[in-house]
């Protein structure tokens, strides 16, 4: 067994107020989000499918046009190369399970 | 993509005082556990990785003789066919991911 703690791992900011801390494991990585309200995550897709549970605050998400808002109790199945779009209504934390691990992230 | 409220998904109580919901991906699984104290998930191993998230509360983790306690902002990564056990010290909340997807909870 592996312990990691979050606060050891770097957090980067790779767009304006959205900062986020990795952990991967053999298989997959989790992304550790915290957004500030209209934080926006830019329209991309990746390979990687993506599992994103909302566990504070409200997220709008875009996907092809359609609209969503995410809030906590709520889970998004993104499929691989989906394009997709992210947007804080509030300040909101997330966390993305990713399969295969995100090696541009490692 | 897909949304999901876990509302909506079966809960399940495997265990006693240990509920849980899950959520399968097309290749990850994603269980919300909600753990009573002194809740137990008994010794067991399987051949899925597990990456488990402690988001309330405390629990121990006891894998090949070794006990840790994990609180929020950790992460435990536990491998392959490990066996592991896991008991509540308090009232927690757990969300585990699973890869490959636990055909067992299916």
């Amino acid at each position: 067994m592996k312990l990691v703690e979050l606060k050891d791992t770097k957090e980067l900011e790779p767009f304006k107020d959205c900062h986020v801390r990795f952990i991967h494991s053999e298989n997959v990585s989790l992304a550790f989000w915290k957004i500030k309200a209209n934080g926006v995550l830019p329209d991309h897709s990746h390979i990687n499918e993506q599992v994103s549970v909302v566990t504070k605050g409200e997220l709008e998400l875009t996907i092809n046009g359609v609209t969503k808002k995410i809030l906590p109790g709520m889970v998004a199945i993104i499929p691989s190369n989906e394009r997709h779009y992210a947007k804080a209504i509030t300040d909101c934390e997330l966390t993305d399970v990713f399969y295969p691990m995100r090696e541009d992230y490692k």
